[in-house]
């Protein structure tokens, strides 16, 4: 039985068997398509929750930022991708990685890779980032001469290693469907494969292909030709993807648990200690098409937490508070102290947010901001 | 001439000169209506610049969370009012703080006046909390009966001394004019008096009455019968500010310098290194009914930062990185590598998601996220 007793203030609470379930199936798909497995540790943010990729043989992982990849790399990780579009201002902290680790970096400019190349004292492998159809960044897919312009700098460079092409096929999470989902996948691939086989015209061959995200490296049964996969939401999951039909509600690892200070009936609304400062603002348009910032659940000595409470979500939220609409029943059943537990609209920024994890068992896992 | 060439990352860019004198004028606002300014530190959550505010002569306090209550108290304020509806889970943090300072809470239940009396030790000072009208908690300002029963209730506590009736009329942010912001400020301080009037006549005189919001307490030439303001936001204003016509753009204290990592002429965009974890995925619609994140200036060595580019704007936001609309010759001007400088659409949570100031002559001011 778990005790949720000393649970004073909005907390990120973490169910380590369905976080390791999940990455164990997620290692699988990555086995099945012999592809690398790359998986992005933006989501948990935690060298122990990194130890657990250990366990299931992974070496390689991607990061987001200068800062998440030192810390990382100080705790013993040796291959880290930058996945984030290479930040001149920051050079200085990218040599001096890349002088610590095998570092990958994005480039997308032909500037960008002579001011890298001119920084760098060891050796970096470099990601020709390409849009694939999200609309971010990277150079438009469809555009070819300029992906062979950087490629083509890169292979001139001194200090960089031209390592392929890569990219985040973010739009699947705005996808109507788990088909539309599939689709943009596949549909991705075959565009960086075209983007590979225009460059490998000009005789750059051997690239490799790099894609992101979640919800197609969940879905999809087979990967197609590419050769590395980089998701990270998997590890927990959350609203946005249950909403997808990416994961089952089973597979959600962490609620934010967050106690209620006021009841309002007439409004049907309870206020929580839990607001944009915890979970963070990021939300979601639900089937109803209601804005929410989360679904509801109700803590659970026996598995962690329950079902989410069916027509109950999280409607606004100020600085510190959040107001969660709740069914009538549901909301006279509920008293002032207790506990709702939250599934993240975004889980990635309610653990940038909240900074640490509570497992079930009431042990603390650290993150990078606070360690 | 200010140096922005050690800014590497997404960085709070802070005008003392500004931020002072905005504060001055919120000072001036309080003594000439005659009234307690105990504001907000829940917007700037930093010891340095709380000490702006003893510099105006300010002792009276307000904090939007126990650690923050526990921030300020360690750093020797010693008349907090703890403006969020108490959380009974955190009965012990409050009791400590009780003993330390003069603390004030916010209850809207006899249930939580019963469970709160006791856990304290020491005393301290209850604000009855009242929904004016912007619907997020308190009692609604019409139900006297429950307003009664709570006064009733401090009053028959051993352990809490009634000071008043509180209220954040905080739909002010969703006016559509100024006029509507002056109309709702003074409506909701005729609704506070009502309420004060009715528990008058139950015996229960010389209540106060405490307000909140920066756009009420800005434009509001004369406040009525009130005896203490609460603002934060005003000390930096943002773009949400700017909208309401709060504030003109030389009052914006602060603003997000952010590196240009990519550019798309073809999209008439600029990618920036500044996403949800630095600038919070809180928005607001401007004029023209689009959602942005935070409007875009160039950083100016001699001002600091400029005006506003016309038409440009922050439209999407991810992890870390920011999407910049930008109309084609700005864009045309851009380097990768530059700075843009983004006032944020509410600067609170780009406070509390930056962590840390820098002032433009350079000098690091912390807050309680790294004290």
């Amino acid at each position: 039985m778990y005790d949720f007793s000393d649970i004073t203030r909005p907390t990120l609470l973490l169910n380590e068997n369905i976080a390791r379930a999940n990455l164990r199936r997620m290692a699988q798909n990555a086995r099945r398509n012999t592809v690398r497995f790359r998986p992005h540790f933006k989501t948990h943010q935690s060298v122990l929750i990194g130890g657990w990729f250990r366990e299931e043989g992974v070496q390689h992982i991607t990061a987001s930022s200068v800062e998440m990849a030192a810390y990382f790399a100080r705790h013993g990780w040796q291959e880290i991708t930058l996945a984030f579009t290479a930040n001149l201002r920051q050079r200085a902290e990218l040599a001096e990685l890349a002088a610590q680790v095998h570092l990958g970096v994005l480039v997308e400019s032909a500037e960008a890779v002579q001011a890298l190349d001119a920084a760098l004292d060891g050796y970096a492998a470099a990601w020709v980032k390409i849009d694939s159809g999200a609309g971010r960044t990277g150079i438009a897919w469809q555009d070819f001469a300029a992906a062979l312009a950087v490629a083509k700098a890169v292979q001139h460079s001194r200090h960089l290693r031209l390592a392929g092409l890569l990219t985040h096929a973010g739009h699947t999470y705005r996808a109507a469907s788990t088909d539309t989902i599939l689709q943009i996948f596949h549909e991705s691939v075959e565009r960086m494969n075209s983007v590979r086989d225009a460059l490998a015209a000009e005789g750059l061959d051997e690239l490799e292909i790099s894609v992101g995200d979640t919800p197609g490296c969940t879905l999809a049964p087979a990967y197609g030709r590419l050769e590395e996969i980089r998701p990270g939401n998997f590890i927990l999951y959350d609203s946005q993807m249950l909403r997808l039909g990416v994961c089952s509600f089973a597979d959600v690892a962490a609620v934010a648990a967050c106690p209620v200070v006021a009841l309002h009936p007439h409004r049907g609304e309870a206020v929580i200690y839990g607001g944009a400062v915890h979970l963070s603002t990021d939300r979601l348009t639900d089937d109803a098409g209601r804005t929410i910032y989360g679904l509801v659940c109700l803590p659970d000595p026996a598995r962690g937490w329950s079902e989410p409470i069916p027509g109950a979500y999280v409607s606004r939220l100020s600085q510190e508070h959040g107001i969660v609409h709740l069914p009538q029943q549901a909301l006279a059943a509920l008293h002032i102290g207790d506990l709702l537990c939250i599934v993240p609209a975004h889980a990635c920024l309610t653990v940038a947010a909240l900074g640490i994890y509570r497992t079930l068992a009431g042990a603390v896992i650290s993150t990078m901001h606070c360690a």
